[in-house]
């Protein structure tokens, strides 16, 4: 198994990549590594933290290019086609790697993925699935951003690619799927919603997914479902309020331990089960968002990714390797597609 | 200053508002109240609670229907018309109260109050208004579920609404206006929010409102902004997930506080700060949600309000008549039309 890291992506590169692909190397000794970036940056790194030469089974792959801000997402990947995103994009196409990881634009990575390592063939659209904490465990939401708008069949795709990752990948016994809406009710919502009810509702009764029918944000969070479906714009203003929500939750927190010295005594006495109730809502914790639907895995990690953050992606890239998912979803493509019905009758 | 209440409408009712209505009646001495509902419910709640006869300044008004859950939202108003919820909507549509305050099913509550009490003329739809806490105070979200699909003119009168409710209510001086999206910059996010976008910012240009342009759900959360112009399905999402993810970090919290003898310790060292850290998030200090674009205040208070809430709901509705936003959103209506620049130029 090797995976390769982009070593130029994220807010702390060439940094954390380089001391992520380190960790992981370390605490996973099977995995083989591929730092892809500009050679002398990760020398630097390297000399840096005193290790003067890579250990054994981490290589890099030179790349000069570098994708910015500025550069326009969609086109990023073939403007710069020596940069550490195309290249590392590259080595997983050509079956050099085995996974990519890379903390640098989302938008960027999503089209260099779709079009360089191509999705599955009947697939309609990639998808962002990170998985957020819920009352009993994690939940994959899908997809968070990658597509503002969508029909009733990526929504009804969303639901099985969903459902194999949570199997799969997170290891739920038959996932419960859940439509985000704005109430339980079989009615409820707009027409993109009414419409997508009904397929999950027709794929339920052939047993091929656990749909379980609408969910408010409110119980999606309190664990009612292990995927929940929903459109980019809608699942990624659940993400976002989510991390607002933490935030500002944390911030008043921390205000209320360190208000006195009787407070601050306090919070020492809560040290350890604080340290916990930060790691659960810790998206450096969790790795990164698969980019469900490529053929190959790829993984965006969080911008703001530190190296346990890089070590978890990578983690997470075994993980779906492993699991074989792009191969049960290419093998039951036809369930998955809208016309399948008409077909059959 | 006069204001009905739905004396059977919520999960605590009759005891809940009239309880309520007592409280009110307390803390505001100038504000009469007319409790709304079935007679010998409301006697039997007083009797109870060892009040024999109903103060001055409280009076009943017999309606002997009531709504139900199993009531189609949209034509229960009609379909009973001497329900608590329809009688109630009369006495604010005759002048005989200033405002009107339910706990029932918000469906049915938006549709009497769009058709007994009425759409201020011009509006093209009324929102569902409610305050979330932020890092800076609170912010005001509309709409937020009366509305699962927009236009571009819904979404730009929501954000004059909006605009009016944070300043003449909230007291916000010159209320910072954002659009609820996928992404910071201007080309963000799906059809419908890169038209209101362009629709906001000639709105800014002309001075009429503060437009501080695309927010995310995280940064409205942590205080960009003042009123966050969304449609009803995404505005739902983000109030439930923050609702969800409040509900999930207390119980986490509680867990680590009630872990063993020292956390319990600590517990009671930082219990003044705990309680004003849930009186932030509890809906029942907020009050309820305005309804605006409805030509009288009605205002929605929480379906598991308790004597507190419906007492904070009261004082709101008492707010938004002084206010006089009605007024203000009647006098400038030709301001929020799409079809007035095509008419100037």
């Amino acid at each position: 198994m090797r995976i390769a890291i982009d070593a130029m992506g994220g807010d702390f590169a060439p940094q954390a990549p380089v001391k992520g692909a380190l960790l992981a190397r370390e605490k996973y000794p099977d995995v083989e590594l591929v730092l892809v970036g500009q050679e002398s940056a990760i020398h630097g790194v390297l000399r840096e933290i005193g290790w003067p030469t890579l250990p054994k089974g981490i290589t890099i792959q030179n790349a000069t290019e570098v994708v910015e801000i500025a550069d326009d997402p969609a086109t990023a990947f073939k403007k710069k086609p020596d940069s550490s995103l195309t290249v590392g994009l590259n080595l997983v196409k050509n079956g050099e790697a085995d996974g990519f990881v890379s903390a640098g634009s989302t938008g960027a990575l999503l089209a260099g993925a779709t079009l360089v390592v191509k999705r599955i063939r009947g697939l309609r659209r990639a998808a962002l699935a990170p998985t957020i904490p819920t009352a009993n465990g994690r939940a994959v939401l899908l997809d968070c951003g990658a597509n503002a708008e969508c029909t009733v069949e990526y929504l009804l795709q969303f639901a099985y690619l969903g459902s194999y990752y949570a199997s799969k990948v997170l290891g739920v016994d038959k996932p419960r799927v859940g439509l985000l809406n704005i109430g339980a009710e079989e009615e409820k919502g707009d027409t993109l919603r009414k419409e997508t009810y009904q397929k999950l509702k027709e794929a339920g009764e052939r047993g091929e997914l656990v749909f379980t029918g609408n969910v408010e944000a409110k119980e999606a969070m309190l664990g009612q479902c292990d995927v929940i479906v929903a459109d980019g714009f809608s699942g990624n203003v659940m993400l976002k309020s989510i991390e607002g929500a933490g935030k500002l939750m944390s911030g008043m927190l921390r205000g209320v331990l360190m208000k006195n010295a009787g407070t601050k005594a306090a919070a020492l006495l809560l040290k350890g089960g604080l340290r916990d109730f930060k790691k659960t809502l810790d998206p450096n914790e969790v790795g990164g968002t698969a980019l469900l639907g490529i053929s190959k895995p790829v993984v965006k990690a969080h911008g703001s990714s530190n190296e346990l953050a890089f070590c978890n992606a990578v983690r997470q890239a075994v993980e779906v390797a492993r699991s074989g998912i792009a191969d049960d979803i290419a093998r039951d493509i036809d369930k998955m597609r809208l016309d399948r019905a008409e077909k059959a009758e």
